[in-house]
């Protein structure tokens, strides 16, 4: 417990942290801006453009990512960085700081849109709400669909293990959050991204049915965290995953070795040896490099 | 004939067979749920945008075969399957497995669809149909040749032997089945894919011209997988496919060392001896993760 | 005069000229196909959706390079073959072999699309016009421009010299053709390729300005292929286009070292000696791997 | 200061420079003239298809980018040319020959398409202009917004220590013009690229306005080239970043060592010792192979 603490402590003196925190603030601004730009234009029309709108969000967050994954992991997204935190990516202190970040990133950002738009073609400034006769059940569980996909792809696109993927990886991540966008506008807007959802929020004073897109997209990622870390990625094993359910714990050799390119650990599995506990340290510094 | 029992009971035993084969459920599940979803929405107006539909078909395949293809290949689509199983990449019980899993995924897929949007807004659920004066040999047709450039792609993608390719495979793969929607929706709502199909079916009950959305596929998927392995792949030869259409069996030494690369069979040659049936083995269980 | 007419029947008893040649009727009958499918559809509405048309021509185009680019290099297009022809990447004979089995593919596919259309979706079956008031120097202008853009760029992605380039060929190929058509269908219906309006016309009987559809693209193929060669290929250099220019020829010692990697000749310069001569038989065998 | 204008002048008399201003003519003449040309048809429709324009822009900046990016880094736009001048890349001298290069392009570029346009099909052929309420003030604000995007995009992907990007460089530039313009057509038409505005507003003589154009995303470039380079760069640190702000000028050893790689200047920063000067030298011949 003290070590989990003394962890979070250190990684709140790093100056890298600073920088990261800046890129993620950065990074939602400039999604929130363009996204929700494109929306605000169609919920002026009859028909919305829901190629525009996809692609908009689906290739902003692809050219953030492209722009800043090397100093923060390109999260830009509350949901993700809860993914980042359950797969041990980043430590609590760190998954904090950039969810504030990114909450105030999309704050600025749908400010600013306010700002540049004429007042006649402001509308819902892209606010997040149920399509039609959807309701909130539906619309979380479209929530929860969609961000399983986002996180699911984020995760095997870091998955330092896999070597059969040599295409770009921010670019696959923004095709997947286009491809969510596609689906989902005609039910909720699509959030997948409670920090996109918040912004505009804010700034319209518009809180009916907030709780879908906080809440569905957490769900989602939690449990695509734990699906692509425990059972689907290249390092996944039998024994690893059986280990974390019963959250015993007694690796052989050959896997302790394993374990210094990527630790696993049971979520709640919190007494660790100092040994494991300073390799944990060690990755988490380098993380967000990946 | 009993070796081949004896090949597949072993890989009926294997722990990754299992993950596999939840692979290919998930993944199906997330194909229809996506791409039906995509077409719902278009059933109701007067205008369908096919570009949004084949966008969204072609984005949720090349996601999730991004995510999935170190596990099971990340087929998702029975045609596929099969076309892995004529070039002798899967086993008959693996492929079987395959095909079960990845309609029950569909079906599950189409009843999420269901649960998650409002009555009105339901339309056909994505049924695929004839579309105007579209007769079923047409459709057919269409199925036949939109389905032979998917898998022509999907095995060009995999070809071990090509070193001119530097895209992404998921990407190149999504983008075929994105292309082939494009064309297709106008003339049978766009299968290339018979569980995409089945899913939809079971859950609206509705089989009007279904046998084209298994038949098509496979029709054109068999004719790919034997086009490409044996005419155009990077290690065809003549000398090869000669052998291959005269059924007769004397390769000469180096050829006999490429073959452990790549074991060549014709399709109906059974009577292998004892050593190629070793070298074969060992192929299939690695060729998942390729 | 007698070493290329040998070289080129040396070429036509390879026994990879007539796979290639049949990737080169394959590709285009696909290409065919998909592409004049999509514009087909449209001819029949009001407000055609030139995304739609301009995504399915861009993407089987990437799709079939992907495919077949080890084979025959991927050409289908026999633009593309004169502008491989001007710059020495294939033989006489085969660039003759390759433009007749890409015309008998195109009508082939065009053939298809006629007998799995009904008859009243079949609008002009995608053959390509002048547009509105485009008179047909307008339309030569534009296809000129739009091929000039499409071989600038394949050469590119077949310079050998460029180490700057990650990403996909086939990819960047197809997109080139997609920007292509989102400009050019609204002048011509968007050529580019003499082959795909070649194979509608045989169908429909419908020549008019067909001739834009032959010059326009060979001629911006030709002026692209020397200006990429001889300006801006990363192998350029300056003396290298002098010499060309004024047909000259006394290359250095460090620049004939060169040579074999990339033979560099003035177009009509046939009075070469017996060594470069042997150099180049050499050379394109090997191209079409490329 | 001496020093600066004899770097100047060696880079002027370089062979390379005049092939390198010729690829950034030739790039811009096809961004204006295939941008423009997709613009100018849409211009004359009630509702005007964003994606169409988006893709057209995005795809041929894209597809220029490859063709030329070895020979000048494929820059196009002043706006990138000013943030690779802030950045050190290129010399003052070669700056304003890009600069001009690019207007007299994108003029080209502009008449061509003025002559191959009917009367009655050209609107305003493709000319910036504020879009219904949009005041100077907030069209100004958005092209810094996008102009940013863009900038801070091509500097990732230039980014000489990044070793996590994976995918293509053209492509990631080409798709963040392409967010820019589904953002930003609505507002101003979208330039965030002077030379794109200058040339068609010299053909039709429109110029309301046409300052937004020009210090819009050179404001933009400016402020994106100095975040990447100094605070989100790989090589970026806290010591170099501040001894920027301060001016101050000692780097340690080991910081010295990597200078050979990448130079560090404050950008007022002008008594540097010959050294220095020489290193930069190099460096700026070298720069345009990137």
């Amino acid at each position: 417990m003290w070590k989990i603490m003394k962890e979070n402590l250190e990684d709140l003196t790093s100056p890298n942290l600073w920088r990261a925190a800046a890129a993620e603030l950065l990074g939602t601004l400039f999604l929130v801006f363009f996204g929700c730009a494109s929306a605000t234009g169609q919920q002026n029309q009859a028909n919305p453009d829901y190629v525009q709108i996809a692609l908009a969000f689906g290739l902003i967050v692809g050219t953030m990512v492209w722009g800043i994954a090397h100093v923060s992991g390109g999260h830009i997204n509350p949901a993700i960085t809860l993914g980042a935190l359950v797969t041990r990516r980043v430590s609590i202190v760190r998954a904090l700081m950039y969810i504030v970040c990114q909450c105030i990133g999309a704050i600025v950002g749908a400010a600013i849109l306010f700002g540049l738009t004429p007042a006649n073609a402001r509308a819902g400034l892209g606010v997040n709400a149920m399509q039609g006769d959807v309701t909130e059940a539906q619309g979380f569980g479209v929530e929860v669909m969609i961000t399983f996909v986002l996180v699911f792809t984020v995760l095997a696109s870091i998955d330092g293990k896999r070597s059969d993927l040599h295409g770009s990886a921010p670019l696959s991540i923004g095709l997947a959050v286009a491809v969510g966008h596609l689906v989902a506008i005609a039910y909720t807007g699509c959030s997948m991204n409670p920090a996109r959802s918040f912004g505009p929020a804010v700034i319209q004073n518009a809180w009916d049915s907030h709780w879908v897109f906080w809440i569905g997209p957490f769900v989602g990622s939690f449990v695509a965290a734990l699906s692509y870390e425990y059972i689907f990625s290249a390092g996944a094993t039998l024994g690893r995953t059986k280990r974390c359910l019963t959250r015993s714990r007694a690796p052989s050799e050959p896997e302790k070795a394993e374990e210094l390119e990527k630790v696993e650990i049971c979520e709640l599995d919190e007494k660790k040896d100092q040994e494991n506990e300073e390799e944990q340290l060690l990755i988490e510094k380098h993380a967000p490099a990946e």
